[in-house]
């Protein structure tokens, strides 16, 4: 069984000013972050812009990935596309490149018609000829639609579902979902906003934007919780909110790029349509940075 | 300062089946519940049903309310109307009816015209005059509104204004509240479903319809999180989800009614147009009341 | 039958400086409007700040209305509340001050609890007893809750239900409602922006806050279209629709009073909590009314 | 300037049994439709999967839609996908295809970032370079998100920006654009259940899936509004609001397909996770098209 416990970036992807892909850029990323004490990375999730590549930059991200990333971390691959035959080409690339397992977006542009039977036969064709786990991934901010915790615990019934990232931080609908799953069933926390109330309840960690600028601080968070030491842990929630809001649903990839450029790190731009950081968020996203430090 | 730490049942309001107030059968109900380590009780909330009352009517429940309720505990009266005038008229009641605290609603029919200006201008108006400290409730699945953290803290500038309910479980926002506000400032678990999410980031409690059937499960989550076993606090939250799910989003005010019936407190009817819960629920409902034995 | 062709201005109710009810200048309003070719006026709805008066209040201002609307024009006036219990009080004070339908906003406060049965059996108890016709409102810009076509059909099912002002402009639904209503049915556009949509697939008229303001413009294309103008109807209708989202959507009550007073009707102060119209906004607004010269 | 008067149906992609695209199947749908008085078709639109093809499936579409599409009648391209360079790509495609224009989905994935800045740029670097015209396309039910009035205007601002298919069906918002807009651009219905509410008010035509197996009753709307019969007009419209209904919002592409499958054109499945329609559903769907006869 595979093991989600921990702290996992959801590294972006790097792009050079023309668009193209900075495969070494982002190498030199992963391996800088591969120092501190994460338990591995996921590629190509929202933040990798996975919605942006063509399949074949796609596959391409996830084989330099699994170059870059140790043997000792997990490698999770961001496959989800809206139809079942995508989704299938990309999850089947994934594991050909080395992945650990695959998380999985929900198809979302047919709303109406993703009723819970259509989403268990999507989710389990893909997992029954995935040769890796699958990671159920539900991102309402991005999908516009909001799985419910009888859907998830629905497609959950299949031996190579493995867990969720639930990145809409509605914590009675993740309790909801870690009272009601099988035995072993693994919940990420989406986002470090509520990284210590999810694991308060029995999330085992958490993928979070924040963890590729603040990695420590996320791993504090996780660690002091583990061995109970509560106070100490909910200091430091409490003093990476308004930083995390900022690369997040503030400002999201853009800010999130522009803060590692701050920290060393390869930021660089989004890919269009996504528009660099307004000029005017910039010293108020560097205020943020410097008042909580985080990056050794 | 008043001291909100703890848990509040939000007491339904008691109706005879031809829909007159059942002011004694509350009473009763109120004095039932002192038995347990309560902090005290919400009257007039949401599963109070405020909205269905007269003025008249309110204030006569304000003044049963405090009759039954020792001494020892507090009362918190819901006052919060549409207009700022009748918001003042019910918290001038409240004061002189011997409540503790007020809870205020914000106003929400006309919603494009919320801005944070006029909310702090109603709740500074009412803080004020009012003589006893005010407490912000934020209910999105009723008002159709959902506060951002950022109009909470600044109504919240008001030194009279001394916490919030939040109802919207979206732990994230909670986090920023706790994070930004003003020291002392307290911040209320508004629903079981999220209630130790909640007080691991530091609410102090929670005001919650659970509270009314299973009064000790939640005091057990509150002092076991306190005395630091979370192990022991995760038992019981996830223990709780399904019935509190019931209770609150699922059926609501009437499922709670049934269940207070089934207990031995007084459930009875709620006022019309709401309906009493539908049979085929019922069985649902009790099979949740005996699976999670909770009330003595 | 109650014959509900035309146009009806949603009466705003006046108010002095210090909040109180403004009698007077409310029926001076009234008595200026009557003298254009209007079929009636709505009394207490959104316009009118119903949810902003008491009881007692909402009857002093049927009453004056009554007696200042000339009898050849309906009164309709707006009665809805959340309870069933205040929703038929002030239906039959409206009917024994001389109201000729009544205007009933369905209770949105419990939203979940809304089922078609709930609000079936809540309207239908109002039809019984009220002696005078029942119109539906539907206002999800206010109340957080848009009832689908199959929801007003079933509460259509009573012969005391006439009608419908639908404010949602969602004009497939309104396609829905009139091809699948009762005959006699009378569908009510509930705002200008789509008057002339409304009436081209068989709405009969209108209630509409731009009537307050520009009477003649919306009877020019109610007329129009009756006589089969289309174009001159689309001229009028093009010409009305930013102005229309300014005192409706955009900025509301406080934007349309301000625009009374410009136009020598008595406007004044909305209650609180609603603030002024602020005052970056007024020379828009005014520069609006004068680009689209609409009150003689 | 190219000319969007009239009715274009969104012609759905063809697929075999086992997900292939059946070619041409969809040819013959093509040919056979062109017998109708239409003004042309949408290839990959909503109803077309554009979002379930590959790149380089979609050319292919393109390819084989405009061999069977005559001369006479437009091809209009559906090729908006989440990054500026993959909808340019397929814009391109589109247009060497023999595309008549482009219809151009927005961006939504990273919705808090898509500013009017951001998609003003988005949209302004395809029209640049895009040697056909090109279409906004705003459809909030798939997208998950609503283009505002202002938006649409300010994309609109590009010479080579010729239009707008709008199939929210908010006819307020519909007339803000009509009234706002440059000359010549030209408003296109998305929708068959507000098709003559949006003529009344100067849409010029519509892109109706209802077109696919209505095409008569489509383009008798349109001619009768043309001609000033209103009263034919609309008997006709409300005719087809069920069965549109049931086409569209209700049950989606599976119910339109079926429907084809009924009237002897080729239906075939939908491509996963994309379910066949439920076969309780088959029963009504088939009434609603016996009772409202259309197809010749």
């Amino acid at each position: 069984m595979i093991n989600l416990h921990g702290i996992f970036p959801p590294i972006p992807t790097s792009f050079k000013a023309n668009g193209d892909l900075a495969g070494a850029e982002m190498q030199e990323n992963l391996r800088r972050l591969s120092a501190f004490d994460l338990s591995g990375f996921l590629v190509l999730g929202s933040n990798g812009e996975l919605i942006h590549l063509s399949d074949e930059e796609a596959v391409e991200v996830y084989r330099l990935s699994r170059e870059a990333i140790p043997g000792n971390k997990l490698m999770i691959a961001g496959t989800g596309g809206q139809s079942t035959l995508q989704t299938m080409r990309l999850s089947l690339a994934a594991a050909e490149a080395g992945a650990d397992a695959v998380l999985v977006l929900h198809p979302y542009y047919y709303k109406g018609l993703m009723t819970q039977k259509a989403l268990v036969a999507h989710y389990h064709e893909i997992a029954d000829r995935c040769p890796i786990p699958v990671i159920i991934y539900n991102m309402p901010a991005n999908s516009g639609m909001d799985l419910e915790a009888s859907d998830i615990l629905a497609i959950a019934q299949h031996p190579n579902i493995v867990g969720v990232k639930d990145s809409g931080g509605n914590l009675a609908k993740m309790g909801a979902i870690v009272a009601g799953a099988k035995p072993g069933f693994q919940v990420l926390a989406g986002s470090a906003g509520f990284l210590l109330p999810a694991l308060s309840i029995g999330a085992c960690g958490g993928i979070l934007a924040l963890a590729n600028i603040a990695p420590q601080k996320c791993i504090d968070i996780f660690n002091a919780l583990k061995k109970g030491d509560l106070e100490s842990a909910r200091k430091d929630q409490l003093s990476v909110i308004a930083l995390n809001a900022a690369v997040t649903r503030g400002w999201g990839v853009p800010a999130l790029k522009a803060a590692m450029d701050h920290l060393g790190l390869y930021g660089g731009p989004g890919r269009k349509p996504l528009l660099p950081l307004p000029p005017e968020h910039l010293p108020i996203l560097l205020n943020l940075l410097e008042s909580t430090p985080m990056y050794p």
